[in-house]
């Protein structure tokens, strides 16, 4: 019998965006969600998530033992950071570094730490597609300290590596995903049959 | 003779509001008022500030050995900081944190620290009039890290005390204090005769 | 038989808020209460509704051949429009038009016309409470048309009509009211027994 | 010599962006400039041109018989309306009639009236690029009343007849083109040599 010499390594890691209310508007149901993750990507302020929202959303997630992460975008309160913006390598290492040291600052005041970013929306699908932006994401991220993870997908590994950011390679379950492996994001989510 | 057994204790700290520029719009001359300065309150976003100037602007303060600031504001773009908002004190605490954070992080990121935090304009005015503010605020600072100067009038001393941050007095010599001591903070500066 | 020679004066005005909603955020059910209105309070953009929004939502009471009100308020989305901010009475006017013409256009592009303006949340209180701001708030209406209506409790009476601005007096079923009869304005609104 | 007897039948239009300064930040010397103008592209908020800029900067061009129009540009404040935007057609059409609208109301409300639509930085060259984005716009500009002009390159010509829009081509004199005869916009001008 060779079934318990052999560990087994994979761990599962249950991801899903978080904090996405803002100011008198709810989204999502953060309260009945978070006990059932293990990471989470809690919106900064950019497309979702006032900072009265981000600290709440932090205290839940420390609460269930859940890894806080920052759900970075572009600054578009009113396309939900869905549309892309052509913004430069430059703007998107500072909008990281903004929004992911307020969620930091609010990880830290509540006794936890920042575990990862991941990028939202059009600015994940804009990193995906371009070189540039995903060598100044990494590098971003590498500011932040040198234990705050990049989630992204593979195309990404790269980038993250040769900034010397810890990588982990993500899929999302619930997305199409083109001809290409890339993303495909809708403006509105549609449910969709996981068959 | 005693004169020279006596030595003089006192530093003076040249402390002024840097960053103030915003996207297209800038505000001031950071460039060549930062070299004599000995801290520098950098805005953050809410009034003025955008990612971008931050970067900027605490990477000039570094290089010249200044004292890095947050500037925490209003959220009141249009108003610049400048007018009064009915914020309760958790969503004043809540600001301060994500905006001090923000500096914080790229104050890391450049290899420096956050040193102090320094409310603008009518959140600062607020904050002094209201005892409930100055709890909320000071408390907030505290979470940002045991060396987190508060800086503010004498009258928020007690407040930063109770909450354990170490705390500097300040005072303005280019603004009017009225018969109670408080500052008055108009909406455009004068020049004024500092006789 | 007198009962057939009283005629009921009286016409009821069933209004209420709508196109709350504000990009990826849903606020309220327009499609099922519009049908029962005969004048709705639009929102504008400054505390929720979005341009896409204000279209759908315009275009649904004129539909229902529901009079098209401009809901203005302060510059707020954090806050709903619910906190009071020190905004000069200039700026009120200048709120108030900038937020009613954008209303207005939309109204006439789809057939329509502007109705009436109602102030929001802490700028209703606001404009309640002190003379100068009713002043400022009565001129900006009058300047829109000289048929367009402001919608306001009596005390905003008088100042309507030194404006020139036809002026409805109106009530809330569902708020509370304070000793001085003053609106309460709660940042949560609460399920309320209305007997 | 026939010279005398060929009338000249070509007006110049002095066209220049105006009221781009917001809230604490002054761009641009409008006081000194507009007298020189026959026509005025006015800020409308999304780049610059807070509603109190709006007022003052529509009375000054109806001062000196200027021609008002709505200088209308994506919401992006921070870039300065300078970065394309991946916006659907219908977000394009409800951003003009919104911004436009709003300058349409301070005109009148001054004595004056909507003379034109200019698009602004990013929304300009996207437009000319994009004939749905073009006929959305001109379909907009037709919604605001049928003696608005639309200011656009010769590119948006067709799309302007279709909506029936008054249609006046126009050119930079100080922008370079591409080799398709496309404007190329820079996140900032310079100064350069006209030969």
């Amino acid at each position: 019998m060779l079934d318990n010499r052999i560990a087994m390594a994979t761990k599962v890691d249950l991801n899903a965006d978080m904090g996405e209310s803002y100011g008198r508007w709810t989204l999502g149901n953060d309260d009945a969600l978070m006990r059932h993750l293990t990471s989470a990507n809690i919106a900064c302020g950019f497309h979702g998530g006032d900072p009265h929202v981000m600290r709440r959303t932090v205290a839940l997630a420390l609460e269930h033992g859940v890894g806080v992460g920052a759900h970075v975008a572009f600054p578009d309160l009113i396309g939900f950071g869905r549309r892309r913006m052509a913004a430069t390598p430059d703007e998107v290492a500072d909008y990281v570094v903004y929004q992911a040291g307020a969620v930091k600052a609010f990880a830290e005041a509540a006794g936890g730490r920042l575990q990862h970013v991941k990028p939202h929306g059009a600015l994940y699908t804009s990193i995906v597609d371009s070189p540039e932006l995903a060598h100044a994401a990494a590098h971003a991220v590498a500011s932040l300290g040198s234990d705050v993870i990049l989630l992204m997908p593979p195309a990404v590994a790269g980038a993250a590596g040769a900034a010397g950011v810890p990588f982990v390679p993500e899929g999302y379950v619930d997305l199409d995903y083109d001809a290409e492996g890339k993303l495909v994001i809708e403006r509105a989510k549609k449910v969709r049959d996981p068959q």
